[in-house]
């Protein structure tokens, strides 16, 4: 199986994203960039999710030699003008603070009322081969975003975002149902026929 | 003199407005709604400064049967889509911590380089007559966000704002010429010609 790096070191992502590509019937050897501890991190610096996640990719590259995939997602909502955005992991100030992150979020939109708590989860998937080919695919997942959190499964923003045609919010879905619908899923699904097997 | 009520429990606003109006040569009793204690709160729950704005005046001229002046202001950052907005004075999650915002705004966009840290300050200035007419009017001041502090004057986001053609931040600004400048003096330099007097 060709070895492929995920550039990111969240473990929950590379579990999910195995799933997601083993349900796609793509058969490759993921890895998370935690495996290659000399790659450097970088900087999200693009204002864009696809700028980001190619960012991302052509790095571990050309840092690992290894074809590289990497994703840059989050949550866009409509009365934030987009945003978090491209700053959803980062939104509270410092990268990763999930908690204080959705919280932050939650205050912001305290007045906001129903009609205008529209919200989509956004993925950006990136594929980089070493000196060669980069290729980007979008995918997204249209709701709304709940008042507070509600269940406990998945990452991030799931526990306050409910999909349009569900009544439960992301983190009350199944990970096989959710890697169904998912921004991930979608995005992925649309890089798979792309990638080197 | 006639007296207008203007819809703000912040006396640094009350102040700086009562030096606006005066520069602008409109002689009028202006007082702040803590004069009034019975006017309850508004929430702010349109989306625009415009309609904030105007919800601040109606709700004020209706409760004190006097002519009733109103604005809502913000920072609008071109790498956040025109936010924090709005939402500027509650962009932390809670209404009126300057510092926290200050804080907030300045790690979000800790990443973003120099040529896309365009920012502006938007006033939109209401009155609302008991019963009767209704006028909005915009201002606006171009400028870049700075990566620190600097200067000790103003409130909110002054000390992070740099106007374009000045080498220092609003809060660096003597408030005579600030408010010669400022959002808030262009909104209701706009809105002075229609003030009952």
């Amino acid at each position: 199986m060709r070895r492929i790096v995920l550039a990111t070191r969240n473990e929950h992502k590379v579990g999910e994203l195995r799933a997601i590509l083993a349900e796609l019937g793509v058969a490759v050897d993921l890895v998370g960039v935690s495996e290659y501890p000399d790659v450097p991190d970088v900087a999200e610096t693009e204002l864009s999710f696809s700028g980001n996640a190619l960012l991302k990719a052509v790095a571990v590259a050309e840092a690992t030699g290894l074809p590289a995939i990497a994703d840059d997602s989050g949550i866009c909502v409509d009365a934030l003008n987009g945003m978090p955005g491209i700053f959803s992991a980062r939104w509270a100030g410092k990268h990763g603070d999930d908690e204080a992150n959705l919280d932050l979020l939650l205050a912001q939109v305290s007045d906001v009322p129903e009609e205008h708590r529209g919200a989509k989860f956004v993925c950006a998937a990136a594929l980089a081969e070493p000196g060669g080919r980069r290729v980007v695919e979008e995918g997204r997942i249209e709701g709304t975003l709940l008042r507070a959190r509600r269940g406990q499964g998945g990452f991030g923003y799931d526990p306050i975002f409910q999909p349009h045609g569900y009544q439960v919010s992301t983190a009350e879905l199944s990970s096989e149902e959710k890697n169904r619908i998912s921004h991930r899923r979608r995005a992925f699904a649309a890089l798979a026929p792309r990638l080197p097997v």
